[in-house]
């Protein structure tokens, strides 16, 4: 699948970001899950550096990504993920203990792990201030138990859910942003998991296709 | 509607917490929907001060609530008010952008909005440690600053997303969460939103559920 100017689905996405966070926004999120499924989509580029005030009409907190697909708009990758799932049922079956967990995995993921997660890998650009350096400690220990219990409750499973699905798009994005950083020690069955879900072929579309619009847009601003 | 040990629809809560977090556990939100949408439902109990190892193999991380629905299982509040909001289209429409705006909201609550909230609250408990205090300032601008957005984009309207739904159960439960300790100053506009949303009469159902479990339960532990 591929990027189609042509496509009823549109994702928005920042145009650029700094080098830390390339390849890190969230629009991978649903290009990932497109790319899983075999959805071409349309990308539609807004600036993170001089965010438009319009866009935050659109999207309250002037985040990416946004999905626009046959006149309805959707916004938080939560949401997307949902939507776009409901067009594969092998990412999210339609109904049964399946779909719970599913859906339960997903919320996992952005409300028991990422808050966490996040607010350690933000600590990284504060670690100069006094306060930061005390806390790390103690925060580092949390989410490192958190983790623990995420590593215990996927126990040999492949994925979250059994087979790949939505959950493990929000789970590894997650994941693999910690992870980055170092600051953050994924147990071994953690990094295994992480290691899988990133090897998928979709991942890597999704991931070359963000990039490709940086690389552009550099390309763009460089010219005379 | 009422606690009904014969209901098919089961909640998971605790059944006694520390005065601070009495009112405040998240089995209030499956409670809330249960009471607009005029559902009985039965409790299971498991004590939070010595969550037993069982729990964990239900509930990864040892939280409540969880919910139980004919032989199905369901953890994470957000899933459960989605699992929950399916059964009434008053609270979570059938399809189209009413529907896409209920889902994003109640995203937007649990991985826009609390994470943040709940750092600031969260420091409530730290407050006398050097980080803490050093740190209060620059977090509580950025969630004031957050707010503000949310604010903006609650405009005029009532509930998030035109009528009251699902979202509003999750939001107003953050919102208030971060109100009582007066760490985060809501604008007027929201604090009105609170209000609103808190003076539903399924709100103090649920409420005063959740109290007469740990008032109960001080009663047993009182008793020869």
């Amino acid at each position: 699948m591929s990027v189609d100017q042509s496509s009823p689905i549109e994702i928005t996405a920042f145009d650029w970001v700094p080098e830390f966070a390339q390849g890190y926004v969230r629009d991978l999120r649903p290009r990932w899950a497109c790319e899983e499924i075999g959805l071409d989509y349309a990308e539609r580029l807004v600036s993170a550096i001089e965010r438009p005030d319009w866009y935050y009409k659109e999207q309250p907190f002037g985040q990416a990504p946004m999905l626009k697909d046959g006149g309805l708009t959707y916004f938080e990758s939560g949401a997307i993920l949902l939507h776009l799932g409901e067009k594969d049922e092998r990412f999210l079956p339609k109904s049964g203990q399946a779909r719970a967990d599913v859906v339960a995995w997903l919320f996992a993921a952005l409300n028991s792990i990422e808050p966490y997660t996040l607010e350690v890998l933000l600590l990284k650009f504060s670690i100069d201030e006094e306060w930061a350096k005390l806390r790390r400690p103690s925060l580092v220990e949390f989410v490192e138990k958190r983790l623990g219990r995420l590593a215990d409750a996927l126990g040999e499973k492949e994925y979250l859910a059994g087979r790949f699905c939505i959950a493990d798009i929000a789970m590894a994005t997650v994941l693999r942003e910690a992870a980055h950083t170092e600051l953050v020690s994924l147990a071994p069955r953690l990094r295994d998991y992480v290691a899988r879900c990133l090897a998928r072929p979709a991942f890597d579309r999704a991931l070359g296709a963000q990039l490709a619009v940086f690389e552009r847009t550099e390309k763009e601003r460089k010219r005379p």
